[in-house]
């Protein structure tokens, strides 16, 4: 516990907060930020939980054991290999300790700044850490709330006049994921192989995947539990909700175009889905709070939500082709423009009586826009593999080859600093 | 470990094999059963893993605390709440603890047999102990592969010349169902509700299901680990099944039918999934194995089995209706029918690169058989309500009612003592 507060009591989220460490304007840590997340280093490998401040990492367990965090000494919730334990304090908690460790940040306060042996043990260079998957996923839910997307989709292979299904504009569709392969930014991923069978084959072959997709997407994680039977109103979802990652929900389109019907994706999502390393909470992207699209109809009352529904985050997606230096942008969009919102997701996840979990992460679906560059998969960029993306050196991708390194990047922008998520990239390596 | 072994060695299968336990030959848990399950006592409420010996409940954390279970003193894997640490040991472990504890209870050996003490501390009453949920569902799978059951559904729904989906007959379909609320038998399953729209109304309501249906199935439960980007040959599929439970996947026909396209079920199938608190394993399981139906076309080398892929399980489903004495069986049927094994839908499952998890539960899907009364759903048996069930006392079902009471059970019959689950149960309450 800090025991003198000389400082002013500043909101955490405030624009005019400095932190003693110093932080570029275009980084995405700044003290307004705080995002949580799991590291290691070379002669500390057991993995903690630490906080993101401008180039570095801070180690909260360092923190719990000197009694700097307001928490009760039994807890030990940072020296853990994921987030699940600090989540399960729930909101009030969560609050409490950012709120401690924005103020053991700021330059007007001298207890981490002048304890130079402390802050040599607390504040480790970023570069020098090894970062983890930030919590164990308990179970992995995805959603298809981009009515931009789901369009595009639609009009791809059922045509413009059936576009959506009758179902998209009164609940947020969705289906049960699989929680074992989340994995964390960095990790390579396997080309699947799988039941291929085009158009013109009679019977399907087994396989290498040749139609390997990205979809950008945010995942929310789940922080509190549900029990069975309950239904959530909106208040009770949004205290569920600690925070947000980048999510990249890899998709053999050819293994999904086969297996699909009627039971939905299954072996075509569950060789990989990449998540970043940092999880933006809540609380820091709150001053980020915008209206959603207007929703006609009118969600049935058990969706409804009052308060503003999304969040204005910019979000980009870049490709290196195998073999290229150059790093090009494929996609630009922003998480603004869903219609079905992370509460009202939460709060249909529940209806059926359905019980939410610790560690649950729901994937938002993919985020397009209403542009042609605010496509958030390739599915969607090249039309089904009709317009290749042009890429430097006259390289041309429909899908993704072996080689090939995506890289999403989310930040939000805010008057002198952004609150951003750093990134979340994965190589495609061969399948055998 | 127990040093002596005077008593001839016999498998533990072995028809002849005898306890010292008085066992009833119509029991499902005779010597050659030994099934794993989760329990406490009024007296010791922390729960911890058994076996089902006749009437008897054979404390496991007991026999290893007094070193006779021929583990590593180290292990402490059944003074646990769940079977997982156990079952992460591997199938060599398996074997041995099987082999153990079989031997302990024979009736030609002392050893627990003539120590009164022990005796009474490690055997309880099963009427006197609480059973809970047996392992941690680290992910359910819900598969969908009796043939007989995807084709009266197809008929159905699309009529008999387009009754198989295309894909139907390559692979075995599935998708990724809900872990967190797979419960044990006994717990009360609340109506969910949800978005109905039945096709007389212009667009949904929520409410509660109309239409509440069970599935009778077999799950799988996955003792071991696989990699991400490993495939699964048959004889690793093979060791990594720990066992077996009964498997009600319950079902909101109403909620499913319109919210499923395009991505398949999932609040019609969230609320609730109930299993037997008896694991019975692979190797009690082992004599009773058959071929199963003949499977054309070839399946594709990566899905091929060579050996027997089927049990000859008897299954049968009673229904109690609300406020009736009477408890009737409404389905009969074999889970030696179903089109796809359990290894083989394993081996799909880790295709693509899925990682498999130790505690993973894999449902058979609805086991219907050739014949009418074995036809293993509600949906199935009324015909999608067109053919009501007549029950004692002028009582009629379509669906399930508040008040209902279902109960799965299974077993498979030896020369003279039969290898059984007990009993999956559960009783509907109202949404409210």
């Amino acid at each position: 516990m800090f025991e003198t507060q000389e400082y002013t009591v500043t909101h955490s989220n405030a624009p005019s907060l400095r932190s003693f460490i110093q932080i570029d304007p275009a980084s995405d840590f700044p003290i307004q930020n705080l995002p949580y997340g799991v590291f290691s280093a070379a002669d500390s490998p057991k993995p903690r939980v630490g906080v993101a401040i401008g180039d570095f990492v801070l180690d909260l367990a360092v923190l719990e054991d000197e009694g700097l965090l307001d928490l009760s000494p039994a807890y030990e919730v940072f020296a853990q290999p994921s987030l699940n334990p600090f989540m399960a304090l729930g909101p009030v908690v969560w609050s409490k300790v950012r709120a401690a460790i924005s103020a053991l940040l700021r330059d007007d306060n001298p207890r981490l700044r002048d304890d130079k042996p402390l802050r040599s043990r607390a504040l480790r260079p970023r570069n020098e850490v090894t970062l983890h998957l930030p919590f164990h996923v308990a179970g992995y839910t995805d959603f298809y709330s981009s009515k931009e997307h789901a369009t595009n989709v639609g009009v791809m292979f059922r045509g413009k006049d059936n576009a959506l299904q009758p179902n998209w504009l009164h609940m947020p569709i969705g289906y049960n994921g699989r929680a074992s392969t989340v994995v964390v930014s960095g990790t390579r991923v396997r080309r699947p192989r799988g039941q291929l069978k085009p158009p013109s084959a009679d019977v399907p072959s087994f396989g290498p995947c040749k139609r390997l997709d990205f979809e950008l997407e945010m995942g929310v994680v789940i922080g509190q539990p549900s029990s069975l039977g309950e239904m959530l109103t909106e208040t009770q979802a949004e205290a569920m909700i600690f925070g947000f990652v980048l999510l990249n929900d890899w998709s053999a389109r050819d293994i999904q175009q086969w297996e699909y019907v009627p039971l939905g994706p299954f072996q075509s999502k569950a060789f990989a889905t990449s998540i970043s390393p940092w999880v933006v909470t809540r609380e820091a992207l709150e001053p980020f709070r915008v209206a959603g699209p207007a929703q006609d109809p009118t969600p049935l009352p058990y969706l409804q939500q009052v308060s503003a529904q999304n969040y204005d985050l910019a979000l980009d997606v870049a490709l290196q082709a195998a073999g290229s230096n150059a790093v090009q942008n494929i996609s630009q969009t922003n998480f603004k423009y869903m219609y079905w919102s992370s509460v009202q997701q939460l709060m249909h996840h529940a209806s059926s009586g359905c019980a939410m979990s610790v560690g649950d992460l729901l994937g938002s679906g993919t985020i397009s826009g209403p542009e042609k560059h605010q496509r958030g998969s390739l599915l969607e960029i090249s039309w089904n593999g009709t317009e290749p993306v042009e890429l430097a050196g006259g390289v041309k991708r429909t899908f993704l080859e072996d080689g090939d390194s995506l890289v999403m990047r989310g930040w939000c922008q805010g008057n002198g600093y952004r609150v951003g998520f750093g990134e979340v990239e994965g190589t495609i390596v061969a399948a055998d």
